[in-house]
């Protein structure tokens, strides 16, 4: 195969063939074809785009490079992506509420690349183990009906090669090349039931509505074309989902819903999407019996229960479970006030996971350590009103510098402003393979 | 200076600013930036494009990421470039001439990387040298007025890298790359005054007459920028430019026109062009008179001797000025043959050079030996009336496989129609700071 001639064909804007994309990933993931080439063609796509078919097939290429897992869960293996926000633990939150349920939840979770900590750190942050044998992760699922480990290095090694190279040539913001990277993964590890968040917004990987819904599109188009039963959510991120950032603060949140105590667009968010993935796995017959259900689940406590099953098994502290104020402790303790009464006009979501990020909550590289106690608790929403001197959040600080730095970069975040304004939009539509709801 | 923000820029079609093209050759002369993001951008400057401001940065960059020549010649250093053809031997019909009036031409020629030779492998096909020591070079142009020598590795190093990724990028058919490659080694060489002859047709590295046009502009343009000489003409490649194909056979092709033996449009065009570099080099005050004194340095035989001067001074094989048909020779002599009467329609240039190349005229690797002896006499133009069985051309051949397959080829690239066809055009335009004018 000449590499050089499939790079000129997408250049001159043509449909790359399926045996040119299988020979592209093939060589990423064999490293036989060199990075610069590679390179070369990402920025080509980037730019010029795939079509559907294209896109599908590099999905499946890549999917194909690496082992294709069949999980034995005693049920139909069923898994949850997003793509990304502030603020957003749903996975701890649905994820029990399901499995109470009877849904066989077997998730692999992305380690927090972006400005703020992923599921996975989440996990550690109250000594999960997050890497299990693959025996016994899917003994977890059969047992109690969920398991979340990290990613896999073994699933999908194209991606790994690409996602590297994507990160530093100024490719990452291409809707193939997104889109096959997150689908890739799912379709190698056995997920029959996929169920997407794609969110929209100011802290969203697609910069506007048009993005996001073309992005949901692909990948449950995708998803179709592979066999999957797939559905995607549409989901706000004009403001963090929930009101906790931060490792630590993110579980307090999931466990305080799961008590009861607390509700709320995370709440809200995890339902529908628990719904879907409950329609998806067949174990309800609509979102609307699944709703139901997981309202229940919430309502009579077995999802609490079943957060505690979770975390027993994979070796984590389940008193977080009965005394989840204990995951709010940090050094420096301390409210950022509102500088002037006024009404929340908006909020910069990305700016924000970069304050948590300065507070030691991500990393800025790979291998730097997450602090699991630090992040903040937002104390007002859009559209609230503030008296001069209320509190914006309150900030779980390691130490001055980085409080500082963190308040700084909040003020810059929240604008205040005078007009009325209304709620942040929290669910925008519903793609199936039937078609897109609006709401 | 971040590396993927000025890909990024460049993505979203933003012009690069002075500082952001700096540290970009700068990385790929010093190799500190790596080859996957030099590609990256690469393929984004070919997609984006570049305005003039940007191309001429990036020329200055390239040319200073190495020497800046100012050489001593006794006069103004002049020097033309072509942007490569198909019996296309301009070089060693205008130098003698230029020079036997009195310019002072310290030409540094690429190595053939096309289908067919280029002029340092005509000159080495009759024994000359293509490397003299520095000293020697200039003190050969003050002595007798001209050298040709192969170029320089020392001079705009940043070009090296990135012309050899754009090769297997597929990224060398973008305007400001291929200006700013040109234009740089002729800025680094110290040439004063400036001669580009920009190839239009089948044969030429852009697609289109308006392209051809753009690339013309763009490398005047920057030459202007740098305070240097520069005119261009546009002249046409929709067949040969000589009879003549192949190393040994064109420095034939070259002496017969000096001998006054032989005219056509190789004579045309060399003597077009060697009146521009009469007149950005002072000899002449304007083309008209130009052209006058080459078509008296033709008539009289000086523009012989300076050639016979220029072989000796390089150590080649004067006798071929006296004896030119002893350059034709080779193991298989033989006639392509019309396979039908017509006149003939058009010829694929490209594909001719393939044919000089199959015959071992030109390299498919850097690393391939060039045969002098073979390539092939073309025995008509387009527009002419053949009969069947008249010869289409000569072929000389070193083997009856490599004979077979020119053959084929050639039969490919010549169409015999039956509707009167004008014979091709020679010269379309010619560009100078002031303006374009059209013929």
């Amino acid at each position: 195969m000449n590499f050089p001639a499939i790079i000129a064909d997408k250049k001159f804007g043509r449909a790359l063939t399926g045996e040119q994309i299988e020979a592209f990933v093939r060589g990423a993931a064999d490293k036989t074809v060199p990075d610069y080439q590679l390179s070369a063609l990402l920025m080509a796509i980037r730019l010029n785009g795939m079509d559907a078919r294209e896109t599908a097939d590099l999905t499946l290429a890549m999917a194909r490079s690496g082992d294709m897992l069949h999980p034995d869960v005693g049920g139909i293996p069923v898994d949850k992506h997003s793509t990304g926000g502030v603020g957003d633990t749903t996975t701890l939150v649905l994820v029990p509420l399901c499995a109470a349920c009877g849904a066989k939840i077997a998730k692999m979770s992305g380690r927090g690349l972006g400005h703020t900590g992923g599921t996975v750190d989440k996990m550690e942050s109250i000594g999960m183990r997050t890497s299990l044998p693959e025996a016994d992760f899917l003994r977890q699922v059969r047992e109690i009906g969920c398991a979340v480990v990290g990613q896999s290095a073994e699933l999908a090694p194209a991606d790994k090669t690409l996602y590297a190279l994507r990160d530093t040539t100024a490719t990452v913001d291409s809707l193939p090349l997104i889109a096959s990277s997150i689908m890739s993964k799912k379709l190698a590890s056995g997920a029959q039931g996929i169920v997407l968040d794609v969110k929209v917004g100011s802290g969203a990987i697609m910069p506007d509505y048009a993005g996001s819904l073309a992005l949901a599109k692909t990948m449950v188009d995708i998803g179709t074309r592979a066999g999957r039963n797939v559905s995607a959510l549409l989901t706000g991120m004009d403001e963090p989902l929930g009101s906790h950032v931060g490792n630590m603060l993110e579980v307090k949140d999931a466990v305080e819903i799961l008590r009861g105590e607390s509700a709320g667009p995370l709440l809200t968010v995890s339902l529908a999407l628990g719904a879907q993935l409950l329609t998806v796995g067949g174990v309800a017959a609509n979102p609307e019996e699944g709703e139901a259900m997981l309202r229940r689940a919430l309502a009579d406590g077995s999802g609490l229960e079943k957060l505690r099953q979770l975390i027993r098994a994979q070796g984590g502290d389940e008193s977080v479970c009965d005394h989840p104020e204990a995951l709010a402790d940090a050094p420096i303790v301390r409210d950022v006030a509102a500088p002037r009464a006024g009404v929340i006009a908006r909020m910069d979501t990305t700016l924000l996971g970069y304050a948590a990020q300065e507070l030691g909550a991500g990393r800025r590289q790979k291998t730097d350590q997450i602090d699991p106690r630090v992040g903040f608790i937002m104390r007002c929403r859009v559209g609230d009103n503030l008296s001069a001197g209320a509190p914006i959040c309150t900030v779980y600080a390691a130490n001055e510098d980085t409080f500082a730095g963190a308040q700084q970069m909040i003020l810059r975040a929240v604008e205040i402003g005078d007009a009325p304004t209304p709620p942040s939009r929290l669910i925008y539509a519903m793609v199936t393979p039937q078609g897109v709801t609006e709401y």
